[in-house]
């Protein structure tokens, strides 16, 4: 079950902004209509404030869905909403990357605070 | 024939903005002057308002097209308006690529309401 | 349905043996149990004896499979037989190559004749 | 000899603006200096008015170059002046990109009208 | 928990001998040491006698793996049992790739039966 | 049209065996049925006895193919017999590959002498 | 143990703006958590001033962190920090791209100063 | 030696603004610190004004570099102002980019004149 | 200091012969002569006998090189060594690839035993 | 000038056979026919008797042909003489790859001993 008290944070290193960037390409979770498992990249881009997020529980945190059924716009926004929550992050980006069903591949990008531009399209 | 009825909806699970891609990358219908078969990828990107575009159910509404002699040109602006009619998303986009014919490959790009300037290009 | 009688031959311009290959990526055929289009590559590979085969009406032969609900391994086996028929060749290959189900692609190869060892693999 | 007679043009089947790509990846003229065959892709891209370039023709008229001693530039540029006569478009591109020659391999960009931005670098 | 009696069978359509492969590249089981998943491709070659796999039981048993915990080594000898046992295959391969952990990826590879010399690396 | 008589030759500089192998990617003919260009990439591969084969002559032999109308297979054999008949090699490789027609590329492959088993397939 | 004193400069042999990019593809520093080597690609962008940068300096300098436990967002900030007092650049760029550990890759990209909007995104 | 009177002009043949694009891909020069050679690419663009430049007068122009002992930002200053008072374009850049030193591998980028937006990072 | 007493191993879990590939994309070593570090690539390839290597001692195995001076000949030799006294296998092999200096890669490549003519390049 | 006393040899640190390669991807020389630059990759592969080729020495003698006029097939068959003499290897090959001239590139394979089956075609 996605477990967002699995994410860890750090304090941020730095003074000045930066942009990090986490690309899981190993995300696995069920199809709830079919309970097929559904495979995709997910992509986390973010510029901290405070805190950044420590990658091994990143990591746990994203196993955390591999049994559970949801749709790929419900994993978007549910991934995006635990880690701003946990971050408080000056903008933040979720992007997944589903790899075919049927001859179709999808992508969902879902976003919080002001992404600068360049990043917009993903 | 294309069938506009195909296409099934879902609640949107999200509140705030966010963009939905589907890519087929097995398209095909048949050139209205020929009769030979045309193949090609259909990419579907928008953002959501109320609803959302079932998957199964879009791959449904492309088979539709399988034996329907018709234009490339005609293919993506049919599809924007069923689309357009099914969703009243905040903006979407429709474009069609095609695998070679003597030689040249071409591409058909339509869209309907504030496409974000990163999309402009397809 | 697949049509034998639309392959024409030409007659073989050389006199010593030579290969040739012929890959059409854009073949499509329908699944018998489920409906669904299915999509590949097939690959002909054949020394000719007295005819070659004429490549219009190959692409014609090809396209006679478009409706038709039958099954990868019979597909390619059924090719297999109607162009052993019409050309009697030195040796022949064909090798179709499918597109995904469900994170699964797959590939069927079946001969006639002699192949060179260095075909042996498709 | 470049002969832009041979275009010929149908009905804009849609009401909204869109864009429509057409890429020849088998371009040949003849360098008028050494009399060499300069081998290039072509890409034309336009917002149609009016009309749609029928594919066809435009190939033939891709085609009406093939033995003509011309330069990159001079390509470009007639290209472009031919096919504004006869569209009357709302922005067209035309891009060229030749093979090398010496190890130099060369572009040339030419456009007429209100391209968006997202266009201008080809 | 991996289980062979998911996997079903059907009548081979042909006489002659061909070769069948399918290419799952989205494979997952768990691994046994650390608890965390491991992911990878699995191909499957064989030459059928009296049966063939049916694809989509071929899925479901690959999906039986998933919450297993088990080594690169023993997943790919104990498909190899399976498949042996339920197709009695002319010859068969099964060619685990798996992605990488630490900075190595690995592949397993083994077989029954006398496998053709073009296919003795996989 | 075809003309061998473009050919020059220069005293082969070694004693011992080797390989030459030259790659025309721009060679363009038309096709005798449509009049239509093809266009296509030539490969010679030889062993060279005596002589070996001036390579700006070999540019212009292939340029005086260029608006000769002949079929893939015609072309191959042609240029095979020419060249045998000024090498004297050894032994001695053409295989052309041509761009698709239709959704279908070819290749043929043709040969002279004991060619090494390395290259049987091209 | 990073040490920015390797870091030499020449005198800029220019007046106008202009743009320097290297690109180092083999650094390597150690996780200070695990222990283990980090491996990863550093980018160095920036806009010169009164100095450039000296090529093999910078080699040295990137080689002074093979054995130092420093975590990815370190690294880049501290480069930052460094490069910024030595250079005084009109502006500067660093990115890191780290290769994956335990299937996730990560970025981290920091700057300096009115980074130019065509390199916001690294 | 470099020789800027090596270089040529032609008339340009239109009266719109337009890009050309040239790329070397076979470019040497000497460090002047080690005596090793440099290899790189050369990419110019530009928006012509009343002449264009002849391209068999440019490759000659690069190849007397071949020699010269020079480092990249040089070359690429140097280039840049001799191609600037040959050609008086409405804009120009000269971008070079070099193999790998030691693991780096390196760009300079620089310009003259209103280049557009699209083409700032080269 | 290269370190066999690192590397586990554990029973080999099969009984038909079968072969294991490791391939570490992030070795590194130090040149003994400039003291720089190479960066390489390690492929292992055996057949088990009585045991397998465990993969994570293989990785503490290749790390212990990180400091040491050795040339790529002795690096390649050594580990053969190494591995062949703790596996005895059927047959094994060591590749490694190393990243350019000064424009030229290089790969060693030592094996022991009868290995598979298909395996005999690496 | 080419000039084999640049190469330098160092003793064999093993004693079974194995296989070297080096790659050099930064080859030039100069047509004795139009004075223009050739550029290539010269790949060396050998296996060591009694010595093996140091590597920094290699490129220099590379380097002696920068500014040689010298045709393909002759300059591939002096390496070879040259690096037979200097190693007595137990089989060695050169093979040159040239870029293209006029659009046809071409390679050039010779050796020495008895090369392994696996390395037949380069």
């Amino acid at each position: 079950m996605p477990d967002p008290t699995l994410l860890e944070f750090f304090d941020n290193p730095a003074d000045s902004p930066y942009v990090i960037e986490h690309v899981n390409e190993e995300f696995t979770s069920v199809c709830p209509k079919t309970g097929h498992p559904d495979f995709g990249h997910v992509t986390l881009r973010y510029q901290p404030e405070a805190v950044c997020i420590e990658l091994k529980s990143l990591k746990l945190y994203y196993q955390s869905f591999r049994n559970e059924g949801i749709f790929y716009e419900a994993v978007t926004n549910l991934m995006l909403e635990h880690l701003v929550q946990g971050l408080s992050p000056a903008w933040i980006q979720v992007i997944t990357d589903w790899t075919g069903r049927g001859g179709i591949h999808s992508r969902v990008l879902a976003s919080h605070g002001p992404v600068p531009e360049v990043y917009a399209g993903g």
